[in-house]
């Protein structure tokens, strides 16, 4: 059956949704810190004092059966109940949800909401015995650089056969054989020459798609994993940016293609030249032309084989290995993001993928316990992220597609990724909807280090998306302030355009001031400042305040501070929150957006205006 | 959020839902028979008429990576378009859901029904390269006995130490020490002696509760599986029995703890006398008391550790091993019910359940290719029936369970199961919604093959639930109607009763006719004949066609079949159903409840009367 499409235009203040039982995994409810086997964790759940329980029961899967705790009441007060169980953790991960005895029925709370019914155990929430990502991740910032397309170094060197050089104003060729060819030149030296516009812009990590040599101007083709690209700069050019990086305290990130190779790679050229070598026995081999499995059938990149010993040494386990060495000085990369993660390792019969991504994990944390391992999986990525391997994932399912869908203009016909349709418009319920039902699959643990973001070298870019600058500013003002870790590709900043992921490549124009929307880039700045400055928008929970078509609110909660935030796409009724969620005496203190909310004997007046993006402090 | 609550006491007819497209893994949407690997399946979706859609397609995951292929239009004709794609079975389960590209955006049709929005692939539907359970399942109504309570040849045995000799007509102690100890001696011989009564009511199989000897009337605590219960009769009783259901066309299933033994099985015996000889490896210890880890902390249930070398051979893998020995002549067992089977292998970070599963399918399929394989899991099973290992499941998630909130007594106060509450009512859209949901997780292959039953020797009786022999008839209704196999607990056809598991194990009053409910019996009798009489019913698809609170209508469609099922729990407001489902000059051929039709211009009229169970063949 459909769900049910809320009214259209609806006028009528849409009500508050804070009369709903809370748990999320944030250290109001869970205490911080990884649990081992065997403890007994304390987990805390929040009931209005609307509530209607006579009791709270927390459900446990213990080895594949469920076991129920009674939670206790913990603390009372005239606006909430809290209650606590003690969950036992059995299981490296502990799925749990709570039972809300109430007259007439029951409900269950899970991370999708309440339900009045049986429900399946997708959405229950997790402890984990797998350490989080470093703490470090939820603290910065991520900016996305494609390194042929930011900034030159002005070194001069030989053009590569494969490559049809450009110029740096030149608009990036969207489609045809053109468009992995087209050479813009950029290298190392380059973005090292420009860490001021980073700094200045307040992120802390830069995340490089490939630096390998290739035969493309993308580089997901590596010829070699032992050097970088000369036409980047080589091996010197990564540890001087590497250096450059340190000094400012910014952490950098690079990026393994653990599916493929280039065609053109060592490796396959030996195995292509000698089936009996080692290097035959790392690829799949077909009968069917050309001989060999590819990735989504493009003969240039060749896929790996795990079942193949010789691979994993190479590859993912162990210091000498790939993922190993460039973890080491001097390149010290501070963690890997692994390009279509979802599909390495997989193939017919075979699903190695959850085991490459725990060697990966160990080979990364044995070396260096500060690394970071984040998936590319554009889908639902759920099961894939149980938190022993990756750490986090690309959350392209749970906050950028249901987010475009919120935001994009009507007026547009962008492709919608894979999808052979255009980019809907949907209203603000199903969006959130979407966001929780995919968030729900997985540990808080990983929910808080997702790597939220609004587009990336592979999708159109937000500014065309929306086609609105004040529209960005309200998908920034989302990214910002949701949990998880906010990812920048370069160049949203200052509002470039592209209606795919390959014209969406365009060239940074540093001499450019007219291609450069410095009021983008100023709210960019403004919102990660506001990161910065409040832990509850970088490690508290999330609850769900109101949830309309054209409007959402939330609270990010931390146990020393209670932040609100209200997003709007366009006008709308405006409504009313509990009076008590503004400490005793206080008054909202504005962080964002310079709106104001009312305070009234009859609770907090959220303002219809919009577009908008407001944060406001209440505790 | 919370799903929307219908409105209570709606007097307006309900809308049919036959307006969405439709697909299940039925004849009429996939080609009978297993795929292969390699092999391209194509798959029809039907959409009704008044469907906007401007294109079909359907996504696939390969390898982890969706993939989308068009479909084309197959048929149309006034009233609907057919849609076929050809979809390739490149995984051994292949998840697929259709796109819907209509104006204004665009939906998934899934398991659960259509969605305007991102979905996970969970409720994705499934092609499976495993092959079904065997065929004669589908055919067949499966009948559960606990050897204890039904019937006693009169064989004379000396009472063991453990048990509490009661008289046949004494009533199950439902809680309590003597309650696994009340020993009423019913054994096979009796069973034997009542195959008339199995036979006029029209069952086809008899599954039987563990016939290897315990230290209790349950016997899930073996003390060896070598040989059958004496106080059963022994070996030869079992060969007997086999021997009579053959004569009659009958099948037999066994039911084997693979998760424990009992405390007093040789195994553990030698395994706590001598910690090095290989029994020892077998069990899992524990340095708590009582020193090995238990059934849900049962000390007489040490559990299995399938790490184990030793296990396999003993247990599960091969012609030598229990499950395979007692496949073969004299005792041909048709099958196995694996109890616990959620719980099996599974133990901290131990997770051999889908190992123990496939390798049990193996032995079993060498010895006998049709052999059936179940699993009891009272959960949410999905993720454990991908085909590969158990055939199907006792299906309490997606039946049993929402069935018993549709049709419990409000003055009841039963146990739900393991949870501290008693069973709430629910509405019908609830319940729906709960079936489907749970449902979708699974291959067809495995939902047309669930055991689904009303309730067990672990659950109150159907008849103590409803307490109303009319809703009994509309519970059993759906249950000889529904795709998968119709399990009964014996006694439940005539009416008896029971508030637990245990208090539902009273004996079958052969000689009390005024305990024995003729009228029930008679609805079983009926409905299993029709069941028989309809390929529709085995075989078909479902498609719901009404969902209100208090009545369902579905569907069961074949190539040349389509019955048309209504189960009412009370009256209702009735409503139309499209014209067009009637064959051209055909009339509705009730098959059940003599309940009229009417077929008017404007559609055909489902009565209101409740409750109801009404069946009619359309075509």
């Amino acid at each position: 059956m459909s769900a049910p499409t809320p009214p259209a235009g609806a006028d009528a203040p849409p009500p508050h949704l804070l009369g709903s039982a809370h748990h999320d995994g944030s250290e109001l409810y869970v205490p911080a810190g990884t649990p081992a086997l065997g403890d007994v964790v304390p987990v805390r759940f929040r009931v209005p004092a609307a509530g209607t329980e006579r009791g709270v029961w927390v459900r446990t899967l213990r080895d594949g059966e469920p076991r129920m705790v009674e939670a206790t009441l913990d603390a009372v007060d005239d606006d909430e109940r809290w209650y606590v169980a003690q969950v036992p953790v059995h299981n490296p991960v502990t799925q749990y949800r709570a039972l809300l005895d109430e007259p007439g029925g029951y409900r269950w709370l899970n991370g999708r909401g309440t339900f009045a019914r049986e429900v399946p155990d997708a959405a229950d929430f997790r402890l984990t015995v797998h350490p989080p990502a470093p703490e470090w991740l939820r603290e910065t910032v991520v900016y996305q650089i494609f390194p042929d397309r930011f900034a030159r170094s002005g070194a001069v060197r030989p053009v590569p056969d494969w490559a049809e050089p450009a110029r740096w104003d030149d608009a990036a060729i969207g489609s045809g054989p053109s468009t992995p060819r087209q050479f813009f030149g950029g290298d190392l030296g380059g973005i090292e020459a420009h860490l001021d516009h980073l700094e200045r812009l307040g992120v802390g990590t830069v995340y490089l798609t490939p630096f390998f040599e290739g035969r493309s101007n993308h580089r997901y083709d590596a010829s070699s994993f032992d050097h970088v690209d000369p036409l980047l700069g080589g091996d010197a050019a990564l540890v001087s940016l590497r250096r450059a990086l340190a000094v400012r305290g910014m952490h950098l990130i690079g990026d393994l293609t653990t599916n493929h190779t280039g065609a053109g790679h060592e490796w396959f050229r030996r195995a292509q030249a000698d089936a009996t070598c080692e290097e035959a026995s790392l690829y799949l081999w077909s009968d069917a032309d050309p001989g060999y499995v590819s990735w989504l059938e493009h003969a240039s990149l060749p896929k790996l084989d795990y079942r193949a010993p010789a691979l994993a040494s190479r590859m993912i386990d162990g210091p000498e290995s790939v993922i190993g060495h460039w973890l080491q000085p001097p390149y010290s990369l501070d963690g890997w993001r692994i390009d279509v993660a979802n599909m390495t390792g997989r193939h017919a019969v075979d699903d190695a993928t959850h085991a490459v991504a725990r060697t990966i994990r160990r080979t990364m944390t044995d070396l260096n316990p500060d690394a970071v391992l984040v998936s590319e999986h554009f889908h639902d990525a759920g099961l894939d992220l149980s938190g022993d391997g990756w750490h986090a994932n690309m959350n392209y399912s749970a906050f950028t597609r249901p987010l475009w869908t919120w935001l994009v203009d009507p007026a547009t016909t962008l492709g919608f990724l894979s999808l052979p349709i255009t980019i809907p418009r949907r209203g603000g319920v199903s969006v959130v909807e979407t966001m929780r039902e995919f968030d729900s699959a997985i540990p808080w643990a990983v929910t808080a280090n997702q790597w939220n973001l609004l587009g990336s070298h592979d999708t159109p870019r937000v500014r065309t998306i929306t086609g609105d600058p004040a529209l960005v500013e309200v998908a920034a003002g989302l990214l910002f302030t949701y949990p998880g870790t906010p990812t920048i590709f370069a160049g949203d900043e200052i509002g470039l355009t592209g209606t795919n992921g390959e014209r969406g490549r365009g060239s940074m124009p540093w001499d450019r001031p007219d291609r450069w929307d410095a009021r983008t880039f100023a709210v960019y700045q403004a919102l990660i400042a506001l990161r910065r400055g409040s832990r509850a928008l970088r490690e508290g929970g999330l609850r769900w305040a109101v949830v309309a078509d054209d409007a959402f609110a939330y609270l990010r909660e931390t146990a020393d501070e209670r932040v609100l935030v209200l997003i709007a796409r366009s006008s709308w009724a405006g409504t009313r929150l509990p009076r008590h969620l503004l400490a005793p005496g206080a008054s909202p203190e504005n962080l964002y957006g310079g709106g104001t909310l009312a305070v009234g004997p009859d609770g907090l007046h959220l303002p219809g205006d919009g577009p908008s993006v407001q944060v406001w402090r209440l505790a």
